[in-house]
């Protein structure tokens, strides 16, 4: 039987799960919108089942669980406070799942579970020092120091997305004013658009309704040459730029990878990020820092870093 | 014998330097000029004499040589263009030390040293995330995540005062603008009573010369209620404030501790930073944070610290 691990990745919208095997390959996957089940419990008894099922099939033994989920703690095994998920408060997700799968299970954040795929499967294989950022609805992150993944000591380490970057800037979900991800997340695109679009009496973009407005409408204009889109991606790569200077004084990583919908915009982020990013480092780091992009599939690298976890948990242990 | 090591701080205007037994305890001490030696080598080939003697005399026997340095960077064992000292560009000081005292020799930046001795010897023990602030004529950091003190790829990681905090803010030093240390350590303050001045005619502070200022006049007219002083203070506070709590966003220490003379002003420090920090956290992080002083006395921290390196090099060692 090949030993493979489950990864399951836990969003608002989709629950996606499947086959990981110790190379980083995807062996099986499948889905559920997660709003499908009421009780969490609901989630880990269906998956359980198909799990199982799929496995008799392929003469697959499923030696471990892993888990990426909004707010997911590895520390305490636990999602907590999700806001874009229907179950609230505390989900002890590590023991609802380990009394159901009878396997080890490992938990932690969305961003912290891509990271490691990164790091086993992708761009970031044999790297001790470096930092995973995803730009998609909003900004996380996942920090590796020494080879290992930055938790802090509550398990919520790695919020680059809430890095404040503008005083009194803008307000964000969580709260406060000026955090990265009301800038350089696809939601941040857009509301640059809105925000500018009075200066840019030419724009073809004025014409819809930032509702009805998403990231690749505004790359596609951008591509056109549309002044106003091409302020939106520019405000976007400068304050990632400025909050990426100060994580680099910081941590000093070898390589920054960037990840999600709003890196799709490869010629709009790369190298204006970089730009911005050495006009604000401190001499010491100029021309040193790598700005890649993720070598994981987006389609793929939330499993494969949930795998990731689990097939690195097991070995932190000895199997 | 009673084995030691020797910790040798190297500044500007003084090379402190010392035996420190395993208990962290400094058994003897002694200093020079730093501006005494012209060549690098002279300062080794001094300290390696005295030391000799120093240990001969008392039956000490020098197991290893630890040095904190500005600019001193572990990986490459060297001093690198360090803008304070009188020797220029690349100083390979653990190939001259190694040369001359025949033991093993470490070296790091003084913050990274000073960040170790509180690890092992002050109010650190035991702890496995925090970070560590020095507030003196700069601001220097170091920042222990999972145990280990972050070097980055390049071994100059913990630039803490170099986060931008304010956007075209003061020209620092290292050429940019609204860098922490322009606002938050001795010098901070002394421009801040500068710049505000003409606002406050009433303050006994206007009557000084900015290069007659230091810290504690400053302290002292804060202490008898000057509005001009207490101004001073409060931009320190709060420009620490909001880069602490970027520093919590990335790594979530369980202490921040604050060192070096500004922080001697304790009650215009400690609950000013941690109320602006508070109010710039990310409410996961909100209330967790303890803010506390160093536990090394000021004169001891440097000696101590690079020491400390020394003796925790050996024990990764298995020495």
């Amino acid at each position: 039987m090949k030993k493979v691990v489950a990864g399951i990745d836990i969003g608002g919208t989709n629950t996606d799960y499947g086959f990981v095997d110790a190379e980083g390959d995807i062996l099986f996957r499948s889905h559920h919108k997660t709003h499908e089940f009421e009780r969490f419990e609901d989630l880990a008894i269906t998956l359980h089942a198909e799990m199982l099922k799929a496995a008799k099939d392929k003469n697959f033994d499923i030696v471990a669980v892993g888990i990426g989920a909004p707010n997911g703690n590895y520390y305490n095994g636990t999602i907590e406070y999700a806001p874009n998920l229907q179950w609230k408060g505390i989900i002890p997700v590590v023991e609802i799942f380990e009394r159901i799968f009878n396997k080890p299970v490992f938990v932690t954040n969305d961003a912290n579970a891509a990271t490691l795929g990164e790091m086993l499967f992708g761009g970031a294989k044999g790297l001790k020092d470096f930092v995973y950022i995803t730009l998609g609805t909003g900004v996380g992150s996942g920090i590796v120091v020494n080879g290992e993944l930055v938790y802090g000591h509550d398990g919520f380490a790695g919020e680059v997305g809430h890095i404040l970057v503008k005083e009194h800037g803008r307000l964000c979900g969580c709260g406060r004013h000026g955090c990265l991800e009301t800038y350089s997340s696809v939601t941040g695109l857009i509301r640059s658009v809105n925000i500018y679009k009075r200066d840019f009496p030419g724009s073809a973009l004025r014409r819809y309704d930032m509702a009805d407005l998403n990231g690749k409408m505004i790359y596609e204009h951008a591509l056109k040459g549309d002044k106003l889109a091409l302020k939106a991606f520019d405000i976007a790569a400068k304050r990632l730029g400025i909050a990426l200077a100060n994580v680099v004084a910081i941590t000093s990583p070898e390589v920054i990878f960037l990840f999600g919908g709003l890196a799709k915009a490869k010629e709009f982020i790369f190298a204006p990020v970089k730009k911005y990013m050495e006009e604000n480092l401190l001499t010491v780091f100029r021309n040193k820092v790598k700005l890649l992009p993720s070598l994981l599939a987006g389609n793929e690298a939330a499993i494969k870093g949930a795998a990731a976890l689990a097939w690195r948990e097991l070995r932190k242990r000895g199997n």
